[in-house]
C-alpha cells in the first residue's frame, strides 16, 4: 500500500480535466446537454470506455448503452462489487452530475491496481445513461434493468419526437432482445457504490467535502385542485367570498409548516395556478403541487396523512372544493449498513467529520437496491446548486472523494461482508 | 300624479322586452360582445336612440358616440339632470350590465312626461360607449368628455389591432376636433344618477331588490415581485431555503387577514405565478398582484401602508428580496348626500328598507363627479354574477328600480337643490 503523501488537490486535478473532456460531449456547443441514446451521449460512451481501458477494466457497451468495465475476481465465481454513476445529463445542466461518479470509480479501480491490492471479488465500474429521465418517460433503465427490475413496456415509451425507446435503442446499435439477460444473478453483486455531487447545501453549510449518505428518500406528489367562486374583486364583500386562491395560499402554508415541523420530511409547492387569473377577479379555482420527500417512508406517509386532514380542513372551512392526486410515489432505498460503515471509516481516515444525510434526489441506487446493498458518498457542490450551467465542485473535493472511495473499497474487502 | 297600483313584475316586463333586443346587438352570435365603436355599437346606438325618441326625447349622437337624449327644461338657462348608463359590454358579457340603466332611465322620463310631472330642470338621459375599458388603453372617455375630464391623449391610444381611438372615431362619423366642447359649463348639471346591476352579492345577501350606493370605490392595484432561491425539491433542508412561493403565500394571506380585518377595505390576490414553476423545484422567484379597493380613500392609503409593511416584514424576516410596485391608483367617488337622500326616501316609499353599500366596481360616476354629484341605485343581480353571460336580474326588481328612479327624480325635484 501506498502511503505516499498526495495533496487532495493534486489527486483531483486529473478528475477535474476528465470532467471537461467529458463536457465537450453535447448536443449544444456551451451548454452542458447529453441525453440518453444521442450523439453526444454516443461520444461519451466512446471515452469513458477509452478510459476504463486504460485503467485495466474490460469494457462493454450493454443492451441499454451502460458502459460497463471489469476487473476479474480472484476465482470466476467470486461476487462482483459495483462502482459507478451515469454520464446522462439534463438540458443544460451540469458538468459533475453523474459524470463525477464515474471518473473516480475509474481512478479508484486504477490506483487499487496501481497499489497492487488485491481484492476478494470482482469489480465492476458502469456508466449508466438513463438516470435524469428526460427523454423517454421511463427512467433508471440500465440500473433496473442489472437489478432484474426492467419493465419491457418502458420500450415503447416516446421521446417528444415520437421515437419509442425501442427504437432508439436499435438505431444506437443496441438489442432490445437481450436487455433480459443483463438482470445478474440474485447474490452474484455484493454492493453498488456511488460518488455523486450533494445537489444541496448540507455540506457546504457543515464545511466538510464529503458525507455519507443514509438512504435515498422516497417520494409522494400531490396534485391539489380547489374549486371556489369567481368574482369581482371590488364588489363582493370579504365575508361572502369562497376565493380559492386564497385557499391554495393557506395550504401552500401548511405544506411548509408541516415540513418546518418534521425533522423526517421536506416538502415543496414548486407550482401554483390560479383561475381566471385576472388581477381584478376573485379566482374561482386553484391548482397546486406538492413534493414530499423523506428517507423514512412510514414517516413519509404519516405526514401525507397529517397534510391531507390540513387540506380538508381548511376547504371544509373556506367553503371551497377540493381535489387531491398522488400521481408519483416511490419508496425509500435506505443505504446498507457496512456499505455505510465503510465510507464513515475512510471519511474518518481522512480526518475529517463524518456527516451523514440523506439524499433528496433520486439516483441509480433507487433501483440497484432491489439487487443489492447500496452505497452512497455525497461531494460538496458549491451554493447547493446542481442540474444547472453553474453547478461546481473543487478539484480538492473532487480528490478527497476518491481517497475515500479507494480506502472504503479496500474496509469493504476486509469485512465479513467484503 | 298617476296613483295607479302596477306590479313590479308589469312594470319591469317592458324593460326586459328592451333588454333581451338590445341584446340581439353582439359581435357575436349567442354572446354578448359589445365593444366601443363597432358595427354591433351602432346598431344599438340606433335602437336606443329610436327608444329615446320614442319617450319624447330629443336625441343626437355626440362626438364620442354617446347617445344624448334631451327632455328641455322650463327656461333655456334651467339646469339639466343627468340620467343614464352605457351600452359597451366586455366580451362574452351580460346583458343587464349598463343597458339596463339606460332603459330605465328612458323609461323613467317616459313615465314622468306621461304623468305630466313638471321638472324644475332639464333632464337627459345619456347611453355612454366607453365604459368597460375593453378596446382601447383609457376607458371612460364620454362620461369624461362630458365632465370636461377628457385627455386628447387617450385618441392616439391603439386597440388589439392597431387602430388608433381617434381612426375608430373617424370612422364612426364621429369628429374628434369636437370633443372639447362636449364639456359641459361647471354648475350646468346637477346631478347625475344611474341604476346599474350590482355586480357583487350584497343584495341578494340582504334580500331585498335594490340599494343606494354611498361611493363608488377607490382602488390601487400593486405588483409584487419576490426573489429567493431555486432549489432542488429533495436535497435543500427547510431551515435552509428562500422559497419565493412560500413568501408569496405567506403575502396572499396577509392580503386576505388586512381585509377581513377592516370593513373598510376589499383586497383580492387573483395572480400568481412561481418560476421557474416545476413540481420538484423550489421557486426562485414568484409574482402575485393585490388588487385594494375602498369607499374611503384615506382607509385605503392606510390599509396599503400596513400592507407593504406587512410585506416587507415577511420577505425581511424568510431573506427573499422583494419590489412593490404601485401600478394602478384611482381615487373614490363619494355619491352626493342630496343624491343619495332622495334615492333612500324614494325606496323606503316603495315599503322597502334601505341598504346602503359601496360600489367596488367602477362606473362612469367616477368621470361625471368631476362635474356634479352623483348618485347611483344598485340592482340586486342573481348570485352577485356580472361579466358573465349568466348575468340576470328579474322583471319586479327592474319594475323596482323604475318605480325608485321616477320617485327620486320628484323628490329631487323638490329639493332646494333641484
Amino acid at each position: 500500500m501506498s502511503e505516499t503523501f498526495v495533496r487532495n488537490e493534486d489527486r483531483g486535478a486529473p478528475l477535474m480535466a476528465q470532467l471537461a473532456a467529458l463536457a465537450r460531449h453535447s448536443a449544444e456547443p456551451g451548454a452542458m446537454t447529453r441525453l440518453y441514446l444521442t450523439p453526444a451521449h454516443a461520444a461519451a460512451i466512446e471515452t469513458v470506455s477509452d478510459w476504463m481501458r486504460a485503467a485495466g477494466l474490460d469494457t462493454t457497451v450493454d443492451a441499454l448503452g451502460t458502459v460497463v468495465g471489469r476487473l476479474a475476481g480472484p476465482r470466476p465465481d467470486a461476487p462482483t462489487l459495483i462502482l459507478g454513476s451515469h454520464i446522462d445529463t439534463i438540458r443544460n445542466g451540469g458538468r459533475f452530475d453523474g459524470t463525477l461518479g464515474v471518473v473516480v470509480a475509474i481512478a479508484a479501480v486504477a490506483q487499487l491496481r496501481a497499489e497492487g491490492v488485491a481484492l476478494p471479488f470482482a469489480i465492476e465500474v458502469v456508466a449508466f445513461g438513463d438516470e435524469e429521465g428526460v427523454r423517454f418517460p421511463h427512467t433508471l433503465s440500465g440500473s433496473r434493468a442489472l437489478a432484474g427490475g426492467f419493465d419491457t413496456a418502458a420500450l415503447e415509451g416516446r421521446d417528444a419526437d415520437g421515437v419509442t425507446l425501442r427504437e432508439a435503442l436499435l438505431h444506437f446499435g443496441r438489442d432490445p432482445e437481450a436487455i433480459a439477460a443483463l438482470a445478474r444473478p440474485p447474490g452474484s453483486v455484493m454492493g453498488y457504490l456511488e460518488v455523486h455531487i450533494e445537489q444541496g447545501p448540507v455540506l457546504e453549510h457543515e464545511d466538510v467535502p464529503v458525507g455519507v449518505v443514509t438512504a435515498i428518500a422516497g417520494a409522494t406528489r400531490l396534485k391539489v385542485e380547489i374549486v371556489g367562486t369567481a368574482g369581482h374583486a371590488g364588489t363582493v364583500p370579504m365575508r361572502l367570498r369562497r376565493d380559492a386562491l386564497a385557499a391554495a395560499a393557506e395550504m401552500v402554508g401548511l405544506v411548509e409548516a408541516l415540513a418546518l415541523a418534521d425533522p423526517a420530511v421536506v416538502a415543496t409547492v414548486g407550482q401554483i395556478e390560479a383561475q381566471p387569473g385576472a388581477v381584478n377577479v376573485i379566482a374561482g379555482a386553484a391548482r397546486l403541487t406538492v413534493d414530499l420527500r423523506s428517507p423514512d417512508d412510514a414517516a413519509r406517509l404519516a405526514a401525507l396523512d397529517r397534510l391531507e386532514d390540513g387540506f380538508a380542513a381548511c376547504a371544509a372551512r373556506r367553503g371551497v372544493g377540493i381535489t387531491v392526486t398522488r400521481f408519483y410515489e416511490v419508496a425509500a432505498a435506505p443505504c446498507g449498513a457496512t456499505l455505510q460503515g465503510v465510507l464513515a471509516e475512510a471519511v474518518s481516515r481522512q480526518g475529517l467529520p463524518v456527516v451523514r444525510l440523506p439524499s433528496g434526489a433520486g439516483h441509480d441506487g433507487l433501483a440497484m437496491a432491489r439487487l443489492c446493498p447500496i452505497g452512497m458518498l455525497f461531494v460538496r457542490c458549491t451554493g447547493g446548486i446542481s442540474h444547472n450551467p453553474a453547478e461546481s465542485i473543487t478539484a480538492a473535493d473532487a480528490g478527497v472523494a476518491l481517497a475515500v472511495l479507494v480506502e472504503a473499497v479496500r474496509a469493504f474487502a476486509a469485512t465479513p461482508t467484503g
